[in-house]
């Protein structure tokens, strides 16, 4: 089964359109008449005539067009009922937002829902959830306005999400970071389409460079298990899963009506599928960084740090050596005879390679360059504290954006400061060198990387 | 001895002020002229009759005012000679910028400038440091220009550093993130006072409420363990240590000249002390977050959730129930019965308390004033994920600050999201709510909270 219409769908109908500013129905078919999306869009509504400048249908059936998918944002009751609709009217893809179903208990609806499905043989993701988000095709069905939510911009994360609010607060934030995304799926109930379905097509979507999963329980563990093999073979899969606690647990019950399980059975399937495991949120994003951004993979372990600080190079050096993956580089021969010649006379040319608080641009390119043609490291970790005012930042990314589209090892940064930290961090990672604020961030990436990668 | 005079001095000489724009000497003489520094400053140089509009003095000698401190930023060598000067001019306080001593193996210039101090009586900071910053005063020695370190606003913060890059990374991301300081010190060398005298000196400091190091080794561990033990006390003491593995270890030795020692020593130390050991930059602060921002301490262990997003809940559990100090609270039977008749019936009225996706801010005062009247939980955590748009920001701002400001327990946020969300976030903090990005982070601050409490 392909699920393409579902992020690639031409002609959309948005059933429970509404004109009511902020209304979920009115947020949703909003987003489809934003330039991005390049198809048609077609408001039902039998309440209205006219919705947004556009003409409503009281039916999907009264569409003069054909329709490859329908968003459904009805009240729950009527869900079954607008499916039968959708059957008549030879849709074949439905995303159900609407809730009131097993979630809070409505264990009938859900049966309803499901003959419904059955008879008219339509896929379905949801219902009770936020749908899809796809930064090619512009499909949007998220009904948070943007105001509220950023969209992140086109680039590789493929993220899964069972929680709705969880996944909103994710893609605000990594929006504003700067992190890039093919697709993006909540599926909430998983009536018909679940996890490891968005898993096996994930795998085969040429967009798709890292997948990343949020779940509290799956479906069907033995699809899963294969399924989540068959993705980590292919691409790095970053899995975060909800309830690894007993208190975690109880709330999961609550939450998405999914039994946690024992964490340890989880786990023990993670593994054994080779899954990237996040412990928490903020690895999920360090994660997502490192093997988004990222050109090249390291060939070792090896880790070779640059510093302008000599006490960040120091704590970074901690950091490596407290990893699981990773190990600390020893400067070959011929670098450390270069740069002694190269560098002032107090400049500590070892594992961290100080450049010193004086440096300036033209002593990262040094240093850089030394450690790249080096063949005794396999990583470059660069720390550049941008707060020294010798340092030109506007020449030091360029020629580090350069250096880093020839090496041919990774190449990653610590950037650490206010705002035009923030925005030279920024510049680097749309060139492929991914940058963290603290070292503990970047090393944790980079062992997560070794541990796939060696 | 009291170290006062190095924050609040009423009369300053530059020696080595510049007019070159971006050179050491013109930074640190340039943040005097500011308007928030009340007290006086001279420039000496003897290159130079004025700089800035001010009269030059080719001598500290030939000021015709009393000098309370000098602040040094001539090269290395000419070190003891200026304090010679300062001798006669009768100055007992110099903070050394220079560098040039036992950092670089001069170590007969060190035993020169030693000598100089003891024969002149003159207490020192440095030399090879930034110096300090007390936001108060406004005596400001960095001499990284505000356009590449911007400077934190007043707080309970102060940080003692061994390192000066480090230091400018940390100041110019906490003024950016909003974390109040009382004061500032990077030591450099410490030929004289050094950061056992700093924690002494902070404890009686009524501007500081938290006290932060980093260090990377001790000048002396007896001086420093009664210090930290009295410190400890009487105030939060944060602790990072730069060289705890062998790795790092090896790079402290050509940073500071400072034998990291053990690490095994060092965090015995540190325990018997009962500081706080942050394992990495990021803990920092985390913990100084919480122990500047909050008003009250808890009374206990026992967290009670309050969350709008079920995912986020059930992972903020899960970090609760993984922490070494903190437990799950159970919701009292009153706030239970009261929350089933207030809010709608598929709400999980239990922990975490779920005001579900569609909270308004009024669900969240009911929420906040039922669990802040329960007795049966010690610490309300409360999950704010702004992108839905039924949330009204700017009245649960207000009405969550009133609730902080008369509650007895404290109130900690967890807030994800955009530029939005950021903003939100920072005027909760600046009201005393400390907010956090990820579960993750909030949980661990509070588990030092918890541990130093209980």
């Amino acid at each position: 089964m392909s699920l393409d219409v579902f992020f690639s769908a031409k002609s959309i109908a948005v059933i429970g359109a509404s004109r009511e500013p902020g209304r979920v129905g009115n947020v949703i078919f909003t987003n489809f008449l934003r330039p991005g999306f390049k198809g048609k869009v077609y408001p039902v509504n039998p309440a209205a005539t006219e919705i947004m400048g556009r003409k409503c249908y009281a039916s999907v059936k009264d569409i003069p067009d054909v329709i490859d998918l329908a968003v459904i944002a009805v009240p729950g009751q009527f869900v079954p009922k607008v499916i039968d609709e959708c059957g008549k009217k030879k849709i074949r893809h439905v995303i159900i937002i609407s809730s009131g179903f097993r979630e809070v208990g409505n264990t009938k609806l859900d049966d309803e829902l499901k003959k419904a499905l059955a008879r008219t043989k339509i896929r379905a993701i949801g219902p009770n959830c936020l749908g899809v988000l796809d930064t090619a095709s512009q499909i949007d069905t998220l009904f948070l306005p943007p105001d509220r939510l950023l969209r992140p911009k086109q680039g590789g994360i493929s993220f899964i999400s069972q929680s709705g609010a969880l996944s909103s607060a994710v893609l605000d934030l990594a929006a504003q970071e700067g992190y890039g995304f093919a697709k993006f799926v909540s599926y909430g109930n998983a009536i018909d389409v679940d996890e490891s379905d968005f898993l096996e097509y994930f795998v085969n979507d040429p967009a798709t460079k890292v997948i990343c999963i949020y779940i509290e329980g799956v479906h069907d563990g033995k699809k899963f298990l294969a399924a989540a093999q068959k993705a980590s073979r292919a691409k790095p899969v970053i899995v975060l899963k909800g309830g690894v606690t007993e208190a975690g647990g109880r709330a999961t019950l609550s939450h998405t009506g999914s039994l946690a399980g024992a964490a340890e059975i989880y786990l023990g399937v993670f593994r054994q599928a080779n899954l990237i495991i996040a412990h928490d949120l903020e690895e999920v994003f360090d994660y997502m960084k490192i093997f988004e951004k990222l050109k090249v993979k390291p060939r070792g372990d090896r880790v070779q740090i640059i510093t302008n600080g000599g006490g960040y190079g120091i704590i970074t050096s901690d950091e490596v050596a407290q990893s699981r993956h990773l190990s600390m580089a020893t400067l070959g021969i011929e670098a450390t005879k270069l740069l002694k010649k190269q560098f002032p006379p107090i400049a500590v040319i070892s594992n961290p390679l100080d450049v010193l608080g004086d440096a300036t641009e033209g002593r990262y390119q040094l240093a850089i360059d030394a450690c790249l043609k080096d063949k005794n490291n396999d990583i470059l970790l660069v720390i550049m504290l941008p707060q020294t005012p010798l340092l030109n930042l506007e020449k030091l990314a360029v020629q580090t954006i350069e250096a880093a589209q020839k090496a041919k090892k990774p190449i990653v940064a610590i950037v650490t400061g206010s705002e035009f930290a923030t925005r030279f961090a920024r510049r680097l990672e749309d060139h492929g060198i991914p940058c963290y604020e603290f070292p503990v961030r970047a090393v944790r990436a980079l062992d997560a990387l070794a541990a796939r990668s060696t």
